[in-house]
């Protein structure tokens, strides 16, 4: 099934792509002062049609005249993470915590070292790597992910985050995270709305770090999840992680999370590839103001430029197919070009 | 499965039960007003362990110089609802809700009439209901609850619930809430805390009133649930309900539900049967000041009473068993006597 072997395919693409990055010098730390612009709510964006769309939409849905007035308890905004909040490439930061961690854990478990997919991975072996079935990937997935009580993997993913540096910027992946986009949160979030992260990504892994990266709680973080079952370990209840997928958060699973989750409809979604597309869709087929939104990569020099559509390379991570640059169009949801409407990327981008 | 079979269980229970319920004289409608005691967050309770437990939990989990002061954004309490938040004598208000639907869509399924298991509900043979299997009720629950949208499911409850009068009481089933517990969800809100409710019912039922009945939004409310399917229905998309479970939130399944929706241990849990056990468990186990409460329902006069804890007739619907008894004693959870504690069990009441 398509939507269930995306992080798989993403994990095969990873020995592929991690050779092929090129490391490039982190600019300077010391994130420069935002211009004071109190009028401005946000700072980053430059002038343009997508800027306008935001604010416009705040202004409508906030200001009680306005026959598009929406009532505070039903401000909700969804935001895909992956590409959409964070940087995806050269490979999902998830996916990156899954061949870190299993290097990590190999010493322990010597067979690996003769057994696939294992031996594969631990060998640098891409071609065997290249003939990897869904199987052998959900099995890298169980012994990463799996076998421990929710709390120890928390543990876990901080303690990796805390340490992992990005290979392109040679930065903490929270580091990498889009200054605009935050921009956007708080904006949304001063005005009333609850910003939820709505991810392909594993809930418990995102939520272990989107309060203190995104300003984002856990009960605002709804992910693919897998299996947990309720046990007493050393006479102490625990949740423990299974080897089973329970809810996969992606295309359809979008719409459906949402309404499992928060049981309203969003009025502003914020995506960046085809798995977005439902969650966009069911946002706008409510009533009043809505606002859709796609983050396409199309610059290179600060970040990554990728498609196929917009005429960019191809690519198997965070795909913005020339059929969804056509669905976009037709049902007027606004792209945001990270080139022309971001004059920064990241935090730390003077 | 014994967690998936209560609802079916119960609906068995229902001819059985409701032809035994006596018709008592409701009230006079109009509400008592209330004694102005400004000072006191729970006038319907009388005073006790179990009012005082609450009133400190509140007092030192409030107060920053205390040690198990919890910060706002961690305050959860968690309530099942049948039987703790209200009624569920005879029967779940889900399971007449069932067989009051299920009786209101025969005229236009004439092969029930002749089709087992449907004939024997509406023909009322309760022999040939006692010998329902769990594959019976399953079709019933698939006939009455699923097949259509999520939109129009809630329109279907809250139609029913604006009609239909719980038996004994001959009122709206929504009239049939504690007010002792109203009280304390209003008084930990005012504190700082979110009250969730977390029943093993359905959750799209529950969310249909929740929020009017007592001031719980949808996406504060947890609970068992089907699969839902992401489809086109006339050029718009709908979240269709199809017969197939999901997610059982009853028993071990309320600490998982609370992790998976939620992801914070709650810091108070009110229950009133086994199927609670497991929340009250899991909220016990994290650090500080917990609160682990059960209803015990000993007042048959101003409504049921039932065990069989506490010497009580025996029940099938919202068994409160010794060993949950013996249970609460060595964990130090606090039993509520609906009899001793409640000034008033509904608002209603004089």
């Amino acid at each position: 099934m398509k939507l269930r072997t995306s992080l798989y395919s993403a994990l095969l693409l990873s020995s592929l792509l991690i050779s092929g990055c090129s490391t490039v010098h982190a600019p300077t730390t010391a994130p420069a002062d935002s211009p004071s612009v109190a009028a401005d709510p946000l700072p980053s964006w430059n002038d343009g049609a997508a800027k306008k769309s935001i604010i416009n939409f705040v202004k409508v849905t906030t200001d009680k005249s306005d026959p598009k007035f929406v009532a505070p308890e039903n401000r909700i905004a969804t935001f895909d993470q992956d590409g959409t909040l964070w940087t995806e490439h050269p490979l999902y930061t998830q996916g990156m915590f899954a061949l870190a961690r299993l290097v990590e854990m190999a010493p322990t478990h010597p067979a690996w070292k003769t057994t696939m997919p294992f031996k594969a991975i631990l060998s640098q072996d891409k071609e065997a790597m290249s003939k990897f079935t869904e199987k052998d990937w959900m099995e890298i997935v169980a012994v990463t992910h799996t076998g421990m009580s929710t709390e120890n993997f928390e543990a876990i993913v901080k303690d990796w985050l805390s340490t992992a540096k990005a290979p392109r910027f040679d930065r903490p992946y929270t580091d990498l995270i889009y200054q605009p986009m935050l921009e956007v949160m708080q904006y949304l979030r001063a005005n009333g709305y609850r910003t939820y992260i709505v991810t392909g990504g594993g809930q418990e892994f995102v939520r272990a770090y989107a309060e203190k990266v995104y300003g984002v709680p856990p009960e605002q973080v709804i992910g693919s999840s897998i299996v947990t079952t309720y046990k007493e370990v050393d006479g102490k209840p625990a949740l423990m992680r299974e080897p089973k997928p329970f809810f996969i958060d992606d295309g359809p699973g979008k719409a459906i999370g949402i309404n499992l989750f928060i049981g309203k409809r969003p009025y502003a979604a914020f995506g960046n590839t085809a798995g977005d597309a439902e969650m966009l869709q069911w946002t706008q087929a409510g009533d009043g103001a809505r606002l859709m939104m796609l983050v396409h990569h199309d610059d290179g020099t600060r970040e990554y430029a990728y498609g196929p559509g917009g005429g960019l390379p191809d690519t198997k991570v965070g795909t913005f197919s020339d059929a969804l640059m056509t669905q976009a169009q037709k049902n007027n949801w606004t792209v945001i070009s990270m080139k022309n409407d971001w004059k920064k990327i990241y935090p730390f981008d003077k």
